[in-house]
């Protein structure tokens, strides 16, 4: 479930588009209408308010927003009002040029979302950077993790409920056996994950606990600090508990030692239309303490403001 | 260009769904009505004709063409009348499921389509056979060829014209290297060749040639007999000059002890609406003879008449 909050009358994006412009000249922004806007509306309704913007003052909201507003605020401001096809294309582009095995947003991407979102955000990578996502992640990738990430950002995986019990037993024995001998790279073991529908994916994982007696995320983690481990597990969990894959990114961002704002704001951002209020839910679970609350005490001003807004703690 | 000819004035879909089944009912069938009809009509003409059929007799065009011919007239008719995605989506499936070295439908697929029109594939795929077409290549492919064949069927490659040029001249060299030192699976060159746009690969492969002195493709021929440098450069020619590369696909199925008449009505039926003209102006003058001709010598019966009709030479 969602978290954004819409009033129940929206303004005409004529209006939006205007209000906006006003918060934006004179002396100094008016941060708190933009997010009382911005921070209010579906992707259809910034679309629409985005393309009314141009329309009437000849100038890209972005532009407009680039030269007002900076920072934290700014990035989230930013890739909040993105298409989310276009907020992945930004977002995996990032990742892919400054790569690091730490980064998780390609598998983010490629895994945490629906097979047209995944297609959506290549269309939208070959109309803003003139290259494919795949040749980007391949160009910019190595070893292991190019095995593992440009297969998962080219798939285009079956989303119907159709099982194959035989199959699920099957590859629930190659993975384990591929598991048991360390063999994490294998092909096999890559094949499988990259490319069976994730409905397929669910029978053969659950079929790997009720055989082999563990999860396999847990016989994935032999070696805690191998970043590649890390990444295979997390893909999983993208698929298997994206809630609690994201609860996790959420929790570990702000536990840190300085804010990851980054981590926060993607996550936030990418959620709050899908299913932040399951990420809520699992965080005040696993915490003891609501989501607003900790994102509240971790942050200030009007990042803070669109933090909140997003998560859907005041009405606009 | 295209050989399909259509009549200046098409009858309408419901006089020709209602043809069609005049030609099933009865005594015998009357293939010339059926060549006469599908054999002269473009693919979205064709959608509505299977469309209004179903509507009008209950029973999909396919069955009814399935019950009432059989043979390689059986399979030309069928092929053509799917959909381009849809046969592509069939033609890829069994392909994969009857897999072996020398089969280059799949590299069709992948390199001889736009990106657009391989994704096509991919969705028509999908909705008939449940999974995903990279599912199944991954799954009944090995070694080398898997490593090449999944990225490729996988791919969305950019479409526009931009080439970098420092980019070709790298890459070029990348390319030489590995070929120099007969790492035709090197992990470099499938990236280069399954990820670059088709505008960046012709101008890293008109480099190489400047540059080395060879076409790439002649490098690739060390071992004539190896079917996966066969592989790599039909790959390479789907690229570069598919009118060429059908070209000799249909002069092999039809120089061959036997005609190939599964790689003839693979090749008629996918041109037809795209470039057939360009290969048979390069078959006749590679061959000093019209296609048509050497087809009509070859064929026999309900087959030619529907392999003619594709090709142009008669009209509807």
């Amino acid at each position: 479930m969602a978290t954004l909050k819409v009033p129940s009358s929206v303004p005409s994006p004529l209006e939006d588009a205007d209000r906006l412009r006003k918060a934006f000249v004179g002396w100094g922004t008016d941060e708190k209408t933009i997010v009382s806007i911005l921070g209010h509306r579906t992707a259809s309704q910034r679309m629409e308010i985005r393309r009314v913007y141009k329309e009437l003052f000849g100038e890209e909201l972005f532009t407009s927003l680039d030269k007002e507003i900076s920072g934290d605020f700014e990035r989230i401001v930013l890739l909040w009002t993105f298409h989310p096809a276009e907020r992945d294309a930004f977002l995996a582009n990032e990742a892919a040029r400054k790569w690091n095995p730490s980064n998780r947003v390609l598998i983010e991407v490629a895994c945490a979302r629906s097979s047209g979102q995944l297609f959506a955000a290549r269309q939208a990578y070959h109309a803003r950077y003139k290259r494919s996502l795949e040749e980007d992640v391949a160009a910019h990738t190595t070893g292991d993790f190019r095995k593992l990430l440009v297969p998962l950002v080219s798939a285009f995986r079956y989303e119907g409920e159709e099982v194959n019990k035989t199959l699920a037993k099957s590859e629930a024995k190659i993975l384990h056996e591929k598991i048991s001998d360390k063999g994490y790279n294998d092909e096999e073991l890559i094949r499988i994950i990259t490319t069976r529908s994730k409905a397929q994916l669910l029978a053969t994982f659950n079929h790997y606990n009720d055989q082999f007696g563990h999860p396999i995320n847990k016989d994935l983690k032999s070696d805690p600090k191998d970043e590649y481990l890390a990444a295979l597990r997390a893909t999983i969990r993208c698929f298997t508990c994206p809630a609690k894959y994201f609860e996790k990114v959420v929790r570990f961002a702000i536990n840190k030692l300085g804010t990851d704002e980054y981590a926060l704001t993607r996550v936030i951002t990418t959620r709050a239309e899908v299913d932040l209020q399951e990420i809520k839910d699992v965080y005040q679970q696993r915490n003891s303490v609501a989501m607003d609350h900790a994102v509240s005490g971790e942050t200030s001003g009007d990042y803070k403001s669109m933090l909140l807004a997003l998560l859907g703690h005041e009405e606009a």
